[in-house]
């Protein structure tokens, strides 16, 4: 059976790529050594393989049910796997040692999760989930909410989920209705809906931390005015709280994922003399947005490594199809006589191969390196380079959530298109990654989001520091490729004279000083863009190889070699569309369709 | 609710541009009007609306099983609707009258048609199976072929399958095992296993016609030796055949079509004293192949039909969502004061409904297109005209098949993120249409394979008279549009210089000779070619357009622009790599990956 990740792939990325080993210098990471890196990857893809994998198709055939008691059923697969996860210390991974953490480097912590990802997407959330609330309450929570909310999670005896979005207010965070009123007794009284709340109820967990965004009186309007609470299920003397589950989402993929409509402060299970959920606020008030923010930017890249981790997996089953399959004969040696080959020697198949490759392999290095960003940011000696990760990392923050969710998933095609007919069914597994990975370019932002982010904010902040931070960084690796043997100093040139092109586009889309006009084709933009930091990854990657010898090697420069011929140059056409601020789109009125 | 098709866009498609009603001129058609095609179209939406799309989603949450008795379970309304396909004579609609056909053109009646695969595109199958069956019986079989099987199938009392592949053997048909022995008393014995054989089994009708494939000894090796056979479910005398059910497939989409595996001679149903299932030779022994290949153009223009019909529903649905659904403010009126817009305010959002409508409006004009060649072939008075039409049919067949499958499913990829989140849930349709569309680029020939037929074969035939004649075809065009007004001058030169591009990326794959050289970036050059001959589609229609007033002409020019604009610079990128006969993929080795 084909594996879901790749070890030589994480290892070589890691180690020979990334140096994460240069990190042990640093006071945070002195304890660890490349043998307890190595230890939590290990751990990692056993107990994915173990506990994850073997009940992937099965929790996407039979989805999460309402009971009899209203209660959410899970498979008891499901619950076991969620539970060793935290009990294996992972939910506190990269957190504090004083919180009970590994105190791991961000970029190693990624690593081993993606394996849990790539071997069951939907078992994974949970833990992921978790992590994330726990991380954001950790960083804005009252020492006393640390206590009461944190630790119980990277314990693993609590869960958290993330309560951003309501049925009318998806990716408009403006307009959210929740209700969060003073009660007098420093608690707030929360009422409203929430929809899409992933792991919003189950019994894996003793309780259920949900950070809600809520307006509090007075707050102003729009986003100005919304606060972040905890809203737990049940209160820290036990009692319930009134967060009622009214339905459960059911999805094209992701089934084996909890997906909720829930009513806070509905009266379900309300308490006497009290109207409304009981929450706490998080920091201060009507700066909710801000603190979710900070959450929301680690979720989206986490949101990355998912869609690459099932680009992965479909990848690796499709290496092994090929290769087991036999069927046709090659293109100049037809003829009944010939016996039929495995069809991995078709062009075309390789083609396919090479495309995966490229793009499951790109977004690994991008996610990780973004995630080496978060290890700079927060650890780096020196404050002008934690400043310029910062920087660079807000700027690649979009394109790690929006091209892996895009170019995973037409990997995902590409792996249902090798297995034939094959593919199609649902005795493989690979008609469920691709499923399961359409739901990547719509959350935690839809795709076209990430486009306004990227061209209306990110490239442009601070007087375009984050354009130029990232051609700086760009034109440092073309440098030395430049001066390094084989294909890569044309590489360089291709890579430089993108990178010089997105920024001459970046400055025309914005020429008319019309913002509408500017963004009409941002979404264009963000996937030109998106190409060329990955082309850059992977000349990053052909560096890495320098010249050694054997196959992985090999394959690397082929992956290299795909996506500077067949991939970088279709970012041409896309870059001179946004440069022309083609007004197609932006005009065409809603009578015409 | 929104529709599934658009009535107004069929009737501009026949009347305006492509004038059908001038075919009323050819004695073929001399019995019909403009009345009688009105009726067919009429009669299609009506039923497709009333007795196919309401069970669309059922049917796909409520597959077919297979029941205690052995026997195939299908939901009341798949028969009902069925049925009342074929009594109300559709199943006959394009034959001779001779046949009891309605004698109506191809283009007609495959507009008719795409009403029912837009509304139900499983349900509509069994109809289509049994047509194309009957077409081919109906050409190659003996009288009294006709009477025993294709007069029933007409008359709906009789169905049809084709049964090629074998679970060893798709796209491979060389290799299929399946064996047919003369039994002495004219008929033959048929032995083997045929895979995904739709419709292969159900009690929808009194008798199945199975059309299979299979090899009688001495035929010589390979294709050379495959001929075809009638297997029937019940013999003329009413004896079950020896053809049993193995096992429905379970695929991601299009589950309302039962998708079997079937064994023939197995002995399930054997007749005492006789070894396999009893098949009746159609035509000549060993040129089943050739015979098969007249059905296959016409199952991959319905495959291109079926792909466009989902596209089509997917986009409209998307379009009500869009002018319904409220989020957000325009980019340039932030703030909470402004009430949020209906969606399709947003530019990006705009982008996607456009796209979508480029896609499936120029795959609806490039599959009637595709029909009326089919028209012209059989009825145009200059035989050099019929000619002409068959060249260039056999140039569009590999584009009218593979095109829209890729693109149409690419738009209800689009038409889900329009919908956010609620468009990935099973409560809408559209995550039904992506998952049904997924299957066309894998049936009817995988997607590569019809790249190969194109470049390898259909361009290059007699010296290259397939090429030419579509460059000619399209030349007119652009002389017509040069002197047109608007903006078609424009687009026809960028048209006229990515035509005569594609003419010299063609002679450059072939520059070498090599077949394996230049055939390594075949599905690169059908994507292309693809691109530029649904631009000319749009051209086309641009044309037809010409000055006329209102939304709907707006609306067409706006995907005219669009697909200019975005989608035919496109192509600039891949012809380059197919011109430069890029040996990446042909030349990557099976371990690298």
């Amino acid at each position: 059976m084909a594996d879901f990740m790749s070890r030589d792939d994480l290892d070589f990325l890691l180690y020979d790529w990334l140096n994460v080993t240069e990190l042990l210098e640093r006071p945070r990471f002195a304890e660890h050594s490349r043998e307890t890196f190595d230890g939590v990857l290990d751990l990692s893809h056993d107990m994915a393989a173990k506990l994850f994998a073997p009940h992937n198709k099965k929790s996407d055939q039979n989805e999460p049910q309402i009971g009899e008691d209203g209660r959410v059923v899970l498979l008891d697969e499901v619950t076991a796997a969620v539970r060793a996860f935290s009990e294996a210390g992972l939910n506190a991974g990269s957190f504090d040692e004083e919180l009970g953490g590994m105190q791991l480097p961000h970029t190693v912590s990624r690593a081993s999760m993606v394996n849990f990802q790539a071997a069951n997407a939907a078992t994974s959330s949970y833990g992921f989930l978790t992590v994330g609330n726990a991380n954001l309450l950790a960083k804005y929570g009252s020492p006393e909410q640390i206590d009461t909310w944190v630790r119980p999670m990277l314990e693993g005896r609590f869960s958290g989920t993330m309560c951003l979005s309501e049925p009318q207010a998806g990716s408009s965070l403006a307009d959210i209705t929740t209700r969060a009123e003073p009660a007098g007794d420093g608690t707030y009284s929360v009422t409203g809906t929430k929809m899409w709340i992933s792991a919003g109820d189950h019994e894996i967990t003793e309780n259920i931390v949900h950070l809600v965004l809520a307006k509090i009186p007075g707050g102003g309007p729009g986003t100005k005015g919304i606060s972040l609470l905890v809203v737990p299920k049940f209160l820290p003397d036990g009692t319930r709280n009134d967060v009622a589950l009214v339905g459960l989402n059911h999805k094209m993929g992701n089934r084996g994922t909890t997906n909720t409509l829930l009513n806070f402060g509905d009266g379900t299970f309300g308490v006497e003399g009290r109207t409304g959920a009981v929450g706490y606020l998080v920091g201060e008030a009507h700066k909710g947005l801000r603190y979710m923010f900070n959450m929301m930017n680690e979720a989206r890249i986490g949101v990355g490594f998912l869609a690459t981790a099932l680009g992965y997996a479909g990848y690796l089953q499709s290496v092994e199809y090929a290769k087991t399959r036999e069927q046709g004969r090659p293109v100049d040696a037809k003829g009944p006589d010939v016996a039929p080959v495995p069809i991995i020697e078709h062009a075309d198949v390789k083609r396919m191969l090479l495309a995966q490759k490229a793009y499951v392999e790109g977004a690994l290095a991008l996610g990780l390196y973004a995630s080496r960003l978060v290890d700079e940011e927060m650890t780096a000696p020196d404050e002008a380079d934690r400043v310029r990760a910062h920087t660079l990392l807000e700027v690649l923050t979009p394109i790690a959530k929006s091209w892996p969710s895009q170019w995973c998933l037409e990997a995902n095609s590409l792996a249902i298109q090798v297995h034939g007919g094959y593919g199609y069914t649902r005795e493989f597994d690979v008609e469920q990654f691709y499923r399961d990975n359409r739901l990547n370019p719509i959350h935690e932002g839809a795709h076209g989001i990430h486009g306004l982010d990227l061209l209306g904010r990110k490239m442009v902040m601070d007087s375009g520091a984050g354009l130029a931070v990232l051609t700086e960084t760009i034109g440092a690796t073309v440098e030395w490729a430049r001066g390094a043997g084989g294909e890569a100093p044309g590489y360089a040139d291709a890579l430089s004279a993108a990178t010089g092109r997105l920024a001459e586009v970046t400055a025309a889309a914005w020429a008319s000083g019309d913002p509408a006009l500017a963004l009409a084709n941002a979404t264009v933009y963000l996937e030109a863009a998106g190409h060329i930091v990955v082309a850059w990854m992977w000349l990053e990657q052909l560096l890495a190889v320098g010249d050694r010898e054997g196959a992985f090697y090999d394959g690397k420069r082929a992956a290299a070699r795909y996506f500077f011929t067949y991939e970088l140059p279709t970012t041409t056409s896309q870059l001179d569309l946004v440069a022309a601020c083609d007004r197609t789109a932006l005009d065409a009125d809603p009578a015409w369709f």
